[in-house]
C-alpha cells in the first residue's frame, strides 16, 4: 500500500497517490481511506479571482514567504483546461522549476475535472493528501468566478479573492457575487491607475453587505515585487486565529462528490436516459420513476 | 396551470414561472412536465468568456440583428452572483431597458446557483422555456472559465467563447481549456493593439487541436460599434446547419440535475453525516455504505 510511504512524506510515492486519485484508478479509495483520518493538521488557504489577476504571482510569493517561516507549503492549483487537454501538466512544469529543489514544496495542478462541474473531488482530495503528508500550509489556487469560487469558500480555512484594477462592466457582478465567500481581497497590480478605485469599489460593497463576525480586510499587492505579501500573510494568520478549520466540511464535500459519482456511474446510465428521453421528452417523470425506485437504509448507530 | 399561457407566449406567465423553477417552488415540476415534450424548435447559442470580454454588449448585439431578421430572441444570463445576492436581478434592468419595448425578446438573468457548480439545472430549464414560448434564438450568456464553460457546450447548440487581448497569463490556461469546447471564437475589443496576436494565438492552437468535423473560425469584432456582429451570425447559421440540435443533451442535464438535487434532499443529509465524519474521518467507507444500501429497479419498457 502506498499510503505509508506518503504518511512519512515520501514525495514520489505522493505524486503517485494524487496521480490514482485524480484518474480514479481502481484501488484509490483504499489507500484514501487509510490516509483521510489523519488529516486535520494544516492550514487551507483558497486564491481565486478573475483570469489575468496575477494569482499564479501571488501564490508564489505566499511560498517564499511561508518557507522563509519554515512551514512547509503544498500548492493545488486548478487550471480551467478540459479533460482532455494537457494544460495541467504544462501548468506544473512552469510553476514546478522555480521551487524544484525545495523539499519543503509540493506543487500539483489539477484540471477541472468532473461533469459535476464547480470545484473537482479530486482537487480537494489532492489538497488532502498534501495535509496528510504534513504540509502546513495548503493553498488551493482556482481560476474561476460564480460557482467554483463559491465551493473553493467551503473548503478553505481562509478564502482570498485577488482582484484587479480595471476589468471591465463583469467585475461588478463578480464583486457582488464573492462578497460572502471572501475573507480577504486582494486588489493586485496596485500600481495601477484604477487601483484605488476598485478598492474603494469593495469598500463600498462590504459596507453594504451582511458579514458581522469578520470584515474582510483589503489588501493592496504588486505580486511581481512581492509588495503587499507581508501585509497579506499578517491578514491570513489574523482571520486563521479567529475561525476553526473546516476540515469536516472538506471531508462532507469529498463524500458528497464521491456518492454523486457512484450513483451517475452505476444508476445513470447515459445511452438509457436518453433513449427514454428521446420517446417523452420529460426528465422529471423519469427522474422520479428513478427515484422512487430508490430504497435506502443507513446504520448511523455504530 | 401556468403551462398552457406559457405555451401561448404570454410574457407574465412566462416570468412566473421561471421564477418557480428559480426557486423551485412546490410543484414547478408539475408545470414542467406539461412543457418539456413541447420544446425542441429553438436554436441555443451559448455564449462565454472571461469577466470583462464584453460578452453582454456582444449578446445585445446579436439580439438587435436577429431582430432584424424577424427572429424571436430569448436571454438567459447567468451572472456569477452568490446564492444570497440580488445581482442577477439587477442584471435584469440593465439589459431590459434597452428592448423593454420589444414583445420579441425576453431576457432573464439567473445567479449560478446550486451546490453542485457548474450550470445550473434552473438556468437551462428557464431557456428551455423559452424555447417552449415560441423564441427561435436562445442565447446562454455566461461569465466563467473552466467547467462552467464545459458545461455550457453540451447544453448550448453553438457554443460562443470571446476573447479579449491582453487578459495576461491565465489566459494561455484558459485558450488550452476551450478548444474543444468553442464552436466560434470571437476576439472582442478587436481595435486593441494585441488582438492580431491574439488571433494568431488561437489560429495557432486550432492548428494543434484534433478536431476535424468542423474547424472553429474566429471572429474579430467592437461589440461596442457592431463591428463583425454580421459575420459572426452568418458564422453561426453555418455551424447550425451542419449539426443536429443537442435537444436531448439538455433533457439530460436537467434530469441529471434533478436526479441528484432529489438525492441530496432525501438521502445527503449535512447534519448527519457531518457527525459521522467527524468521528471516523473516513468519506469513502460512508458512502459506499449508503450506496450500498441504495437498491434500485427501473422498468425502461413502457
Amino acid at each position: 500500500m502506498l499510503y505509508q510511504k506518503v504518511l512519512n512524506g515520501d514525495k514520489r510515492s505522493l505524486a503517485r497517490l494524487m496521480r490514482f486519485v485524480d484518474d480514479r484508478v481502481i484501488g484509490y479509495e483504499k489507500e484514501m481511506k487509510q490516509i483521510l483520518p489523519k488529516c486535520g493538521k494544516a492550514h487551507f488557504i483558497g486564491i481565486t479571482g478573475s483570469p489575468g489577476a496575477g494569482k499564479s504571482t501571488l501564490t508564489n510569493e505566499l511560498i517564499k514567504h511561508y518557507r522563509k517561516l519554515g512551514k512547509r507549503v503544498g500548492v493545488v492549483a486548478i487550471d480551467p483546461t478540459s479533460p482532455f487537454s494537457e494544460g495541467a501538466i504544462l501548468g506544473d512544469r512552469i510553476r514546478m522549476a522555480e521551487h524544484s529543489q525545495d523539499d519543503g514544496v509540493f506543487i500539483r495542478s489539477v484540471a477541472t475535472r468532473g461533469h459535476l462541474g464547480g470545484l473537482s473531488s479530486s482537487a480537494v482530495e489532492i489538497a488532502l493528501l498534501l495535509d496528510a503528508a504534513g504540509y502546513d500550509i495548503i493553498i488551493i489556487e482556482t481560476v474561476g468566478v460564480g460557482q467554483d469560487e463559491v465551493e473553493i469558500s467551503t473548503v478553505s480555512d481562509t478564502c482570498i479573492v485577488v482582484t484587479v484594477p480595471g476589468l471591465g462592466d463583469d467585475i461588478q457582478a463578480i464583486k457582488a457575487g464573492i462578497l460572502e465567500i471572501a475573507d480577504i481581497f486582494v486588489v493586485n497590480k496596485a500600481d495601477k491607475d484604477e487601483a484605488n478605485r476598485t478598492a474603494r469599489d469593495l469598500e463600498i460593497m462590504l459596507e453594504l453587505s451582511q458579514k458581522k463576525d469578520w470584515i474582510p480586510p483589503i489588501i493592496k499587492t504588486i505580486a511581481t515585487k512581492g509588495e503587499g505579501i507581508f501585509e497579506l500573510v499578517e491578514n491570513i494568520e489574523n482571520h486563521k486565529a479567529k475561525f476553526k478549520p473546516k476540515h469536516s466540511e472538506r471531508l462532507f464535500f469529498v463524500a458528497k462528490q464521491y456518492l454523486i459519482e457512484k450513483i451517475e456511474k452505476k444508476i445513470f446510465s447515459y445511452d438509457k436516459i436518453i433513449d427514454k428521453l428521446n420517446i417523452n421528452g420529460d426528465p422529471y417523470s423519469l427522474v422520479e420513476k428513478i427515484f422512487d425506485s430508490l430504497t435506502y437504509e443507513i446504520d448511523f448507530t455504530d
